[in-house]
């Protein structure tokens, strides 16, 4: 979808937040990176990198976005916490017993996903809410930049963001 | 998210179907099958593919899912409308006037996703419904896979597909 007419919303003054707890595969990380740029979301990456972030890969998936983007660096998830302490933790995880339409989503939240191969510690699910997408089909889970994506939009639905849209000529 | 417990949904007897006209990189059409076979939801390709479906990177986006995914080719999208006469096409672009969020969204229809570089055809686009994925910040669009995740995951909520969860124990 290229130049031209762009249908646009006003971002709000209270962002969600994407975490990403040890993602280890580059051009998810990418395409994250270019939803949070799309939404005003700053980008969380906890703990050890799958990946450099000079990855081609990296900025590649994000193209020329990843200047635009908000990111921030944690060493691990309680260093999130200490510096972000307004932000309420909704953890993802695919074996959650609560929908992630059950589950609360409001501007604020941190929205946090685990690595693509394991998901998150099972220490850090037993702290937080733990929400899922379900699905019905034979697969282990949603790609990783999909999920984020899908749970993002639902929130910024949900909490009246996208209501009011205009056209922006370009 | 790996092995263990999953959330999951019934998917009902009428899919939504997933409509790619002339995609150009191979990941994004892996990761899009993946929601496919997650969602029990129809790819249709339409068109020259800008890769080879043998290609390793659709295959390794889609992961072991290949095989599980309900695909369709077509030469183009009239071919495509002449063999799914009753799938109501919905085609997404950035300059939409009208939000995903607005437009009609139920299952059996069409949702139709152009070129990553350039988008759906002018031609076609007058022909049939229109919509977007409304953005804030300074992004040309979403990534495909995230834009086509976030649209059929908006049209299974919103027609109650996902409303009656389960978990699956593994």
């Amino acid at each position: 979808m290229p130049t031209g007419d762009k249908l646009r919303y006003r971002a709000g003054p209270v962002p969600f937040r994407i975490v990403l707890v040890e993602p280890e595969i580059p051009p998810n990380t990418g395409a994250i990176a270019r939803t949070c740029v799309a939404t005003k979301t700053p980008l969380h990456l906890v703990g050890p990198l799958g990946f450099d972030l000079s990855d081609h890969a990296v900025r590649r998936a994000g193209l020329d976005y990843w200047p635009k983007l908000e990111l921030h660096r944690h060493d691990d998830f309680d260093a999130f916490v200490a510096a972000f302490p307004d932000a309420r933790p909704v953890l993802f995880t695919a074996g959650a017993t609560k929908s992630y339409l059950d589950a609360e989503l409001a501007p604020g939240d941190a929205l946090v996903f685990g690595r693509e191969s394991v998901g998150l510690p099972p220490a850090l699910l037993a702290r937080f809410e733990t929400a899922a997408i379900p699905t019905a089909g034979d697969v282990r889970s949603l790609n990783l930049s999909n999920a984020a994506a899908i749970v993002l939009y639902e929130g910024l639905r949900r909490s009246g963001r996208l209501a009011d849209t205009f056209v922006e000529r370009t």
